[in-house]
């Protein structure tokens, strides 16, 4: 089945540009925030937000099909599957469509899935204004990405972006100050001055940022952790950051 | 194999308060901790690490065991499994044990053992004294816990209680502030003063905090997120609060 297909194999995805979102309020999130979907697939039940989705969809024109009971545990890639699913086009779009806005995250090679939907959800939350997802970094339509970010990723502008350089020129030629993270900086989040425009770049879970981008930041910040502790999990360290950048443009 | 059955089974754990540690990073972190180890297994390999907790263990008396190749791959709870594990005594202790710091951190009802681990994680890391996981959070010894906690579990003390009225009791008669985290709340966690003794209480991943615990708060506070967005990953948002109240102790 198609909806198999799509949520095990990335080339697929890749192909079609089609990814599938599992779940009620993943959906409607996409819906509401008008991402192309080709289809609904839905199973006869009486959760009321399966019943809101399918004639959400419907009502925008999209196609709803009920399948046979059963087929959504077939499919699906939990192990408490959704009974409803929907297939959407990609999301991404180019650089030059991202908002110039005041902050944007850059995942450069965070490697799971759970941890990249959950940077992309607090992302959000926390304000930035886009994100850029750079090579070597997970894919963002993988099951497990599209779940943990919670609808997140049909609310922020993100970019994949093959070429370190091609994202290095964007943020510069834009005035954009390139803020690593790294357990190594002498320099606190709490002390480092996160107003204006700034870029937050959040490296690889066991290896941190490589040298290709550490050599261009323009600073870099840690979260001070006590003695007893060795690290953070990145998506909580890139959150507080980013929640940190937020704090400061209220508190000011 | 007991190492298989130890990983799958919550109820034989808890008969015999024996857990299993996967992985050298984990195993390192609970010998250099005190934990007390059953036994060591490990299969041939040329990872460092290995041979590193192997000799480790084996000066401190604890017994190790070769294993045959695919042994570990056949009993391992992730689809990369480790090439050493270890089987440790259970680490909680009870709560008249629990040294008296100046922050603790209250699980009342996290589900997810990823999410619980990242918790653990972050509180050793924010400088936590103390946590306690109350009747309805997930296993502390699930493999996936264990796993996300990287560590954490075996260096911060950690009490299971089933009895909310015991916790109360404990938290309200060492002159603990019982500080709720609610995305309700009109408090944001940077106005609200998380100094002084205190215990962070986090609910569940979609309910939140439940009526019998809402009602013995002192106070508040919830994070303040962009009108776009829906909600935290709730070990995010614990994580942000727990470092917001580091974050006040530091920077006073």
């Amino acid at each position: 089945m198609r909806l198999r297909r799509l949520l095990r194999r990335r080339t697929l995805r890749e192909v079609e540009r089609k990814f599938v979102i599992e779940g009620g309020r993943g959906i409607l999130s996409a819906l509401n925030s008008q991402i192309e979907i080709e289809a609904v697939y839905f199973e006869q039940t009486d959760d009321a937000l399966v019943g809101k989705v399918v004639s959400t969809a419907s009502e925008l024109g999209y196609r709803t099909y009920e399948v046979a009971k059963g087929t959504m545990e077939r499919v699906a890639d939990t192990v408490t599957p959704q009974s409803v699913m929907a297939v959407a086009n990609f999301v991404d779009q180019g650089l030059d469509q991202l908002p110039l806005g005041s902050f944007v995250v850059v995942m450069a090679g965070v490697r799971d899935p759970g941890n990249a939907g959950t940077i992309i959800r607090s992302a959000l939350a926390s304000g930035a204004s886009a994100l850029i997802m750079c090579h070597q970094s997970v894919d963002l339509y993988n099951p497990k990405t599209v779940r943990s970010s919670a609808g997140a990723l049909f609310n922020v502008p993100i970019s994949i972006v093959d070429s370190f350089g091609e994202v290095y020129d964007f943020l510069h030629s834009n005035n954009y100050r390139l803020i690593g993270t790294s357990s190594h900086s002498h320099s606190s989040c709490w002390d480092c001055d996160l107003s204006g425009r700034i870029a937050i770049v959040v490296g690889n879970e066991a290896n941190g940022l490589e040298s290709i981008w550490t050599e261009m930041m323009d600073s870099f910040v840690k979260i001070p952790i006590d003695d007893r502790a060795e690290s953070l999990n990145v998506a909580v360290a890139a959150s507080i950051v980013m929640f940190e950048a937020s704090r400061q443009r209220q508190v000011g």
